[in-house]
């Protein structure tokens, strides 16, 4: 079970950016996402996706976000620009297979960088927590993800210039 | 030079992703940025980062995106789930020195498709624009983005759970 946590969501300032990590979550291999704040319209978002596009990608909000760093059995990495290089670390998280990812928002609690077993940087210069999930994600999957089947209502084929869509 | 064209943006609703795009173009080694509305305030953000973390970014906004597809005078790129797989096409495309990456926002015009050399999908599930850009950038420059250096006056050191950063 790969999870991500995202931590520090503000529903009306984060929607699309905490929408966009979920997507990414998503599309990138993970099983779910456990979001801090409460936020059914972002439930609704991401499940409509789940229901048209396929597999069984969970999400979960108003999450207490310690408890789940703290329940967590196996491996937790924070992705932050602080950390250690993602190229140095992979390989170890790798053996791991029950990784929960840690993204927070603009600013996250110093408490945080202790909770974790990793703090993993996507490289050391400000951009964004959705990249920075998907480059980990990727990673970590070894660029695999691209090969997951998500058996959806919707899919969409590789086209040269146009939309090549098949809806059930 | 290699060169991120985002259209569709609009300045209130789209403020922090178009952020997040320039902020990923910049750290995953794209030269440029740019937005085809007019935004000084994002201007400003962007720039403040380049002042504080280095290097020669530059951005952008208020162009015609037509006249800057049309006036590239080597390969353009279109991210979008649409397209051909990544992985098939950038063996082609890391031949061209000269890359104009373009993505849209939530609809793009269907003109933009017979416009450009390559529409690319990374990967066929819908997920974001800010993850596409990041993953694109990282097959073209084979994961080298991250030795890029900056020479900013802030310096951010890989640390395993603190904050290490010299500031000039």
């Amino acid at each position: 079970m790969i999870a991500v946590l995202r931590i520090g969501h503000r529903p009306f300032r984060d929607k699309r950016i905490t929408t966009h990590v979920a997507l990414v979550a998503r599309a990138f291999g993970a099983d779910k996402i456990f979001i801090d704040t409460r936020d059914v319209k972002l439930e609704n978002t991401v499940l409509s996706v789940v229901d048209r596009f396929g597999g069984d990608f969970k999400i979960e909000t108003g999450v207490n976000w310690k408890k789940i760093i703290k329940g967590w059995k196996d491996v937790s990495v924070h992705l932050t620009m602080y950390g250690l290089l993602l190229d140095d670390v992979i390989p170890e998280v790798r053996k791991h297979k029950d990784v929960l990812v840690v993204v927070g928002s603009e600013k996250v609690p110093a408490e945080l960088f202790e909770m974790v077993d990793y703090n993993v940087a996507v490289g050391n210069q400000p951009h964004s927590e959705v990249a920075a999930v998907a480059l980990f994600l990727d990673r970590y999957f070894e660029g695999k993800w691209l090969k997951k089947r998500f058996n959806g209502k919707i899919r969409i084929f590789p086209s040269k210039s146009g939309k090549k869509v098949i809806s059930k």
